[in-house]
């Protein structure tokens, strides 16, 4: 057969077999277990708390990473937030553009969303309750988790930081000057990320919420909302994945417990 | 030409440049980013403390995933050390042996060594002196680390814990139980893994050491030691993979700060 003679035909099969190779087999089983979804996060929240808002990864690198997450930029330029993979930036402003591929982030969070199927919520739940419902269709928290809730919010208040230069003060005394923008009857979408409770310190325990109007053209951290109607998408990750900077932390003070200032900056009104 | 009609050739051709499709070329660097030497950890530190010691993943998935590193096996079974890709495993009798490549493990963290050149320690150091001295070569503790001490040990008093039955007890109850071996003049090997700061709760902030005899057959978790004469080499690791088991690591409870019981567990003497 003119097949079987063709060298070239031989050498595909080889090339095309090559990664079921036998003595690979272990290392195949071991990657397997590292191809999970996971949340891929960029910085550690602790640094971001002591004012490092020097950013290490560019923007353009995340839709590869996930096409779900929440963020900030160098600089502490706005918040991020990143749906369907396109990678939003709220500034101070409020005016939601698209987040220049160049700019780097110093701290984000970002998933490749593979949702289980939309669970439609209670109408009228505040911010608490909402995460509460999430947090039972959960079931277990102890793992990370991505969700989306696209829905009418009959109330929702968002803020954004404004631009740092240097030297940069800690987090808790820059979100004093945040932007706070104020929604009614507001057709969107939330991103939120959840983190178990032992992330203390490298991540955000708890849920972390940011939003986008449907038109994309607004948004911010979620501080407080009521909820309309609406649906939410969840999934669950069992891995996480950190990437620190290239020439680390260094300089930031990381001992202490930022916990309380955490709680602050989420939550300040 | 044969080769230009040839359609194997071209079929050929196309799968080994298939890589390099440029559409592909943003997704292969932040593949590149997450292709960084990392710190891979299975299970979290807090539900180990909590008495979380069913296992999860097969040890015989860990040198795919790494070849130096410490944990610890299903039921708490002893202390685990990797070292140039072998399983140790040290029971509470101090007799070492190579894991059952079948038996899980609820908690290890594993690395890829890369070190940089052998570091010749100064004499007679203690444990704080030595990581003291270590801290000071790494320059930046804000990173994750992997290291490896090989050499002399004057002193050297390193413990292990019995297999549990269920119902576990917690981390700090059961290591009160821990066997204790002490060396003199012994050759053998220190494997250290360091956590920054901010990884309480997850991992282990610090150093944290286990050891293994130069012929292998003795060792343990090490609560304290004088060094002879040895030396060090480091690798800096700027990832942290986490594997979390696929059922969660619901039950157990994670809400709690546990670095107090953590530190108690680490140099219980």
């Amino acid at each position: 057969m003119k097949i079987v003679r063709n060298p070239f035909a031989w050498l595909l099969l080889f090339v095309l077999l090559l990664p079921a190779w036998p003595a690979q087999a272990e290392g195949l089983q071991a990657k397997r277990a590292l191809a999970q979804p996971a949340l891929v996060q960029i910085g550690v929240i602790d640094a971001l708390l002591a004012g490092g808002y020097e950013g290490s990864v560019p923007v353009r690198q995340l839709p590869g990473l996930g096409d779900i997450g929440l963020g900030t930029f160098d600089a502490l330029d706005g918040e991020m937030v990143v749906l369907d993979g396109v990678v939003y930036q709220v500034p101070a402003s409020g005016l939601v553009r698209r987040a220049d591929p160049g700019v780097t982030t110093p701290f984000a969070q970002v998933a490749r969303f593979r949702p289980g199927p939309a669970l439609a919520l209670p109408e009228g739940l505040g911010l608490k309750a909402l995460e509460a419902w999430l947090d039972k269709a959960l079931g277990d928290t102890s793992l990370f988790c991505a969700a989306r809730v696209d829905g009418v919010f009959a109330t929702l208040k968002a803020r954004s930081v404004p631009r740092q230069s240097k030297p940069y003060r800690p987090l808790a005394e820059v979100a004093k000057e945040q932007s706070v923008f104020e929604f009614s009857q507001q057709r969107g979408t939330l991103v939120g990320l959840r983190g178990p409770d032992y992330v203390r310190g490298l991540g955000v325990p708890g849920w972390h919420w940011h939003f986008l109007t449907q038109d994309r053209r607004r948004g911010g951290h979620v501080l407080d909302l009521t909820l309309g109607s609406g649906a939410a998408r969840l999934a669950t990750l069992r891995r996480l994945e950190l990437l620190l900077p290239e020439g680390g932390l260094g300089g930031l003070d990381l001992a202490r417990d930022r916990q309380g200032e955490l709680k602050a900056v989420e939550s300040a009104r």
